[in-house]
Order: C-alpha cells, then structure tokens, then sequence
C-alpha cells in the first residue's frame, strides 16, 4: 500500500463536488482506510489566505496574469502542506480541483494561454502530479444551466462569464484528456448524479486494484 | 519625449533606496517634468495586499516557490496598474526594484533557480522591461554589515539571511549584468553616497540625453 492522488476536474455545474462527497465513504470502505478530502483553490492555512484574495478582489482590478500568478502560489503551499506530507503518509488524498482547472479556466477560459499557464503551475507543482484524475466532461450548455438553476441570483465571478467563455474552459480540458491519456480519465456528466458516482468509483477501483477491494 | 522605465536594483545596504531619494528632484529638474517614484513589492492597491500576505507570514510556513509566486503575481499587477499606464502616459517612472531581484533573491539566494524564477516572472511582466537598469554593486560583506549597522535588532526575514545567501543574491546580479549588457548597467556602490548618486546620474542623462538636460 502507498499513498494515492487523485484530483477531480471539470466544468462548473458537473457535479464534480456532489459526486465526491458521496465518493468518499464508498472508496474508504473498500480501502479499509481514511481518505483526505481537500480543495482548491485552498486546503491550507497561507493558501486559503491567498484564496481571500483571489475572491474578495473584483476581477475588474485584478488582471488574469495576477489571478493565475496567486492560483498557482495557493496550489503551490496546498501541495507542500497537504499533498506531499499525506502521500509521504501513505494516505489516499482527493483533490477537488488541481492544475488541470488552472490550465482550463484561466489558460483556456480567459484566453491567456494554456501553454503559458501551464508553465507557471509546473514551477508550482514541480514534479507532483496526481496518479489519476477523474474529468467530469458536461456540454458547455447543460453545466451552464445547472450553475443557473442550482444557484439563481447569486453567481460568482467566474459562473457569471458568458456561455463563450465556457466554452473555451470545455475545450481546454478535451485537449488536456487527449494529452494526458494515462492520468486523466473522462466520465460522462450528462448523466444522472447516482451513474456519475458509479462510473467513478468503477474507474478508480479498477485503476488501483491493489488498494480498494471491489465491495460486496 | 516618450514615457521612460528606470528600474534600480542591488542587495542590501547598497544605498539603493537612499540614492533615489536623492536623484528624484535631480531628475525632475534635469526633465522638466515630474518623476514617478514606484516600489516593489507593491505600487498598487492589489499588490499591496499580496505584499502583506507575503511580510506577514513567517518563511517557516511559507515555501519559497509560494514566496516567488507572491512576488511575481504583485509584480503583475504593479505593470498593469502603475508602469504600463505611466508610460502611456509618457511619464518617467523610477521602481526601487523590479524583476531582477526575484531573480537574485528567489532564483540565487533562495536556490530556486534564476531561470525558472524568470520564467515565471516572464509570465507576469509580458514583455515589459525597463529601458534602463541601474545596478548598485557592492560587495556582500560590505553589504551586509551596512544593513547590521544601520537596522540592529530590526532586521527583516530576508536581511537576516546569512552571508552565503547574500553571496549568492550578489553572484546572480552580476550574472544578470553579463547577460544584459545594454539594459544594466552597474555602477559601484562601495563609495561615498554622493558619488554613488553622482555615478547613477551620469549613466542616466548620459543614457537618455532627450530626455534629461546636463544641468547648470
């Protein structure tokens, strides 16, 4: 047994967050061990700091440069203080939300670059990957109208963009799926939440069949 | 006449801040018009609050990647809210400090590594560079027992660094100087401040002459 990384990635409104927490009890049942469940932006004391920063600044003052710069700083002490001491642990660490959402949101979405943005996170990564991730993928529109009807009148800042802007953040992560076909794994979304969670407990328990036995 | 960037740079206790104190209303008088004085980390609302985060929390906690990070992220938005509208603006724009310290002190003192911590900073200036760089030489023992001299018992987490990290912050610089040669230009800062302020003047006037008029 070794400690285990797996991040969660995809558009706002896949059910992402949803289906992990019902995740949770499931893969530690068949671990027969604690999981760590963490965020990001966050999951440490300096990146939920940072984090404050990123939310409470308006993005009419705040440049995409700077908001991608302070992402990857957070991701940056979330690795050194989480990540890497429960992989040296031997835990098995969820991540709702890595660099791939970097690459994604702010590389694609806000036009800076995927190449570009992914350079500054492999300075803040360096070498830590996940050894799974699991891509929620949804059409542009169906997540879209979730965010809509899950949180009507109280949007943030980045649910606000425009359908175009989703758009380029779905696109972005297709291309991550397709370069990285041994870490990122793509489940469909469209589907009912209980189908979602069964298709990513399927993935992971057979990617990592030494580690979670395969329930009753 | 067309905006000018001016940056300065140095290790600590080479003067650096005293000498622009100092050239400011020199300047002013020699170019007809007012000078703008900026600082690094800082010069902007949001950069002022990323600065905080990264003066505030002991370097214990704080990985040094996360640090150069910070400082580059506060960098950004210091070009996008200060340095790119004074040159618009045709302004002469003076900053104590700019990208080559993250590249002494993160990159050389910290052991990062000058070229990751440029690429980052790369990422965060986007093409803008000054158009001249004075460089305050000073040897780091010198450098050194001024800052123990002038601040004892007060110093700051970077100045409390010992001899080997300020050794090598120096090592960087002139690294940098070789690399650059018609943007940086060093002048010695082991002599008397007058002549220090005196040396700098020269390499500007003589740098920009339609800019700056040679005085009386």
């Amino acid at each position: 047994m070794s400690g285990l990384f797996i991040s969660f990635e995809g558009p706002d409104g896949a059910g992402k967050t949803t289906a992990l927490n019902a995740l949770v009890p499931l893969l530690k049942q068949r671990a027969n061990q604690d999981i760590v469940l963490s965020r990001e932006p966050g999951g440490s004391e300096i990146a939920e700091q940072i984090r404050k920063i990123i939310l409470a600044i308006h993005d009419e003052k705040m440049d995409d440069r700077t908001e991608a710069l302070l992402y990857a700083a957070a991701r940056r002490q979330h690795v050194v203080d989480v990540i890497r001491p429960s992989l040296a642990d031997n835990k098995i660490l969820l991540s709702d939300r890595f660099v791939d959402s970097s690459i994604a949101y702010q590389g694609g979405g806000r036009e800076i670059g995927t190449k570009e943005v992914a350079e500054i996170n492999d300075f803040a990564i360096n070498g830590t990957l996940p050894d799974l991730t699991i891509y929620f993928d949804i059409s542009p529109e169906v997540g879209l109208s979730r965010i809509r009807k899950d949180h009507e009148g109280e949007m943030d800042r980045l649910e606000k963009e425009a359908l175009s802007f989703h758009k380029r953040v779905h696109s972005a992560y297709l291309d991550l799926v397709d370069a990285n076909p041994d870490r990122i794994k793509s489940i469909n979304a469209n589907q009912a939440p209980e189908k979602v969670v069964d298709d990513a407990l399927n993935v992971i328990i057979n990617r990592f069949p030494n580690v979670f036995n395969k329930g009753e």
